[in-house]
């Protein structure tokens, strides 16, 4: 098959954070602006994709895209809403683009939107969450996801046979980093730099994390217009094409052998990289999925960015900083940035797009020219990987 | 762009009915039996389209799409959960043929399940199904589907100058009618005949609709295996390929100007007529969404089927019969198949395979060519046209 090249034209997010819109509004407020700032006519817009997680339990609101569509103006076009947790609108996006990619449409646009925070006490986000892991074999345990997340740091540093003090110390480092960046993101959901005392002293949600390990609940909206290359140039000086894109799934936590290494994300960004044609070497920056901050050090060596066994003294050696060697998480990330789920997806292609564009402001890295966008829902079951050049 | 022919080589669906089993559970029994019936090796499937709409609020369970993949023992293939309310899985297939028409797979898996009648009471799952409805707009006060379909059955009759007694036989005509294609389907929910009285004195629910007026809740799972003609070729005699396909959106139903003729049907069956290159004419059998009885009349006349105004006449007169001039919901439709919502998508297709492979025992119609399946999500909101040849 032949396909054509794709890019970004348009790219928003809301503030992260407590917001008092519902999924809809939240969604508008991104979409006109990605619109808006893409140069492209809104009757323009042939497609929407959207990603969504929970919106039918945290609003009573299923056939969220057709109101989503409507709600912008866009009466009649196809609207759909893609669900895979926490990775919803990054496999919104991946559909998206590869439709457009084949001809389908010349422009679509991606978004996604979550509702996690308001409406409800804290203990009900934390089960919603929980309804992503596998309802037969691991929600009847109890085992909620900073608990999965715990045992996959427990059996990191039993592998690799690292002391829980220097353990717990490398995690810290991680929410210390995203933090940092955090602080410089102007729609991060938590804007304010931490110590690795501020972690270690934080209390304990489940060993070895701590509640400065966590990433936030939040509320927000992100999204993306989508168009092909052809029509790119002429709207802008900055496109941002997709060089390649991943996905893959898992069972139940209970089938997989080793949750240190999820083999679905070596399969999704195996898939990224081919298409791309690089090596995880090429890469220059990347967001990854650290909902948890052992996540991070899961994600980054599992997509062949660090060496197995050695993400945890990258993070410790500031090699992941903005001026590191490879910045991981310029955002802020799931940490800081906030994980409104169904937006997250979106959100991290819109930090990769504003780093490769060079609108990244205080927390600009220089000299980049491919980025890579690492999603994952639920107990490692859907993962993707998108990589994105200049 | 230049697409390729694609051919659907196995289909399935479970009993629609109450079930004992989870929706994943559905979803294997569907899925493996529609592999096996395709003689495709499970190994070759690439890639799965999984619609469901209710699975957070029944069970639990979102990113069902992991889990389903690895079910049946597709490891790390990628998976994506679609929802659209009714029209879940009608969405995923227009997703998958398009992927596999464009060449990023040979062969994929398109399934929807869905659980509505167990695990809680009646008034549990009309509070389920209300949530396609506009969270804002719609459902705060208080109107679900019955009243919808209700108005919408009040203002055809003013619209058309039809009386009351009338209107409400030609209701009931679709309900005997359907009733009798369900009788004769193993698979249908409700399989007994009725007669006119049946409807017109069962409990009015909505006026004018009563009991019989309305399909019931149901569970069930439907799937199919779709691949390209030149494999189809090769694996069967009787590949039943995708002629065109079309999806379209509509907002609140506060916005809509005519329920009596629903806008965005209209545009979806135009695209995939125009695809297709037929008119509505051509098509030999349709399976539309009848929710309700009146949801039947509006559906053939928005796809073109029958000449608008005239649609309660032609179910009066008998043309919509297995043995009539334009035979709709042979399968019995979801008034007697049932209507397992994220399932039913799936399921009108698998009753036009069977028909145009002339699989379809006691309810087969004589020389079918060309069949059509229409679906609907909400309030209108979104809508799905799909046409399948021999």
């Amino acid at each position: 098959m032949s396909i054509r090249d794709v890019a970004i034209v348009g790219t928003s997010m809301t503030k992260f954070g407590r917001s008092n819109k519902t999924e809809l509004e939240m969604f508008a407020e991104a979409a006109l602006d990605s619109i808006y700032n893409s140069d492209i006519e809104p009757k323009n817009i042939e497609e929407l994709y959207l990603g969504n997680c929970a919106g039918a339990i945290n609003e009573g609101q299923v056939n969220m895209c057709a109101h989503a569509a409507e709600e912008i103006g866009l009466h009649q076009i196809p609207s759909t809403t893609f669900e895979g947790a926490c990775a919803s609108s990054a496999v919104a996006f991946i559909h998206a683009y590869r439709e457009v990619a084949a001809g389908y449409n010349d422009t679509v646009l991606v978004a996604g939107t979550e509702r996690n925070m308001t409406l409800r006490p804290t203990g009900w986000a934390t089960r919603v969450f929980q309804c992503s892991a596998d309802q037969r074999y691991t929600q009847f345990t109890g085992l909620t996801f900073p608990g999965i997340f715990a045992m996959a740091a427990n059996r990191y540093m039993k592998k690799y046979d690292i002391s829980k003090e220097a353990g717990e110390e490398a995690l810290a480092c991680v929410s210390v980093k995203n933090h940092h960046n955090g602080a410089l993101n102007p729609k991060a959901h938590l804007q304010k730099e931490i110590t690795i005392d501020t972690v270690l002293q934080s209390p304990k949600v489940a060993d070895p994390l701590k509640l400065y390990d966590c990433c936030p609940f939040s509320d927000g909206a992100a999204a993306l217009v989508l168009t092909s290359a052809e029509k790119a140039k002429k709207l802008t000086d900055t496109p941002i094409y997709v060089a390649g894109v991943g996905q893959s799934s898992q069972g139940s936590l209970c089938t997989q052998s080793d949750i240190t290494y999820p083999i679905g994300r070596a399969v999704s960004s195996k898939k990224a990289y081919k298409q791309a044609k690089i090596e995880p070497k090429d890469i220059d920056i990347a967001e990854v999925h650290d909902c948890f901050t052992s996540a991070e050090i899961i994600a980054i060596e599992a997509l062949g960015l660090f060496e197995r066994g050695h993400g945890w003294k990258a993070e410790k050696e500031g090699e992941t900083a903005v001026d590191g060697k490879l910045p991981i998480n310029t955002s802020g990330g799931l940490k800081a940035k906030g994980h409104p789920i169904g937006a997250t997806g979106c959100a991290q292609i819109h930090e990769i797009v504003e780093q490769l564009r060079g609108d990244a402001g205080k927390r600009q890295v220089n000299k980049v020219e491919v980025g890579l966008a690492d999603n994952m829902g639920g107990e490692f079951g859907t993962i993707t990987t998108i990589i994105l050049r200049r």
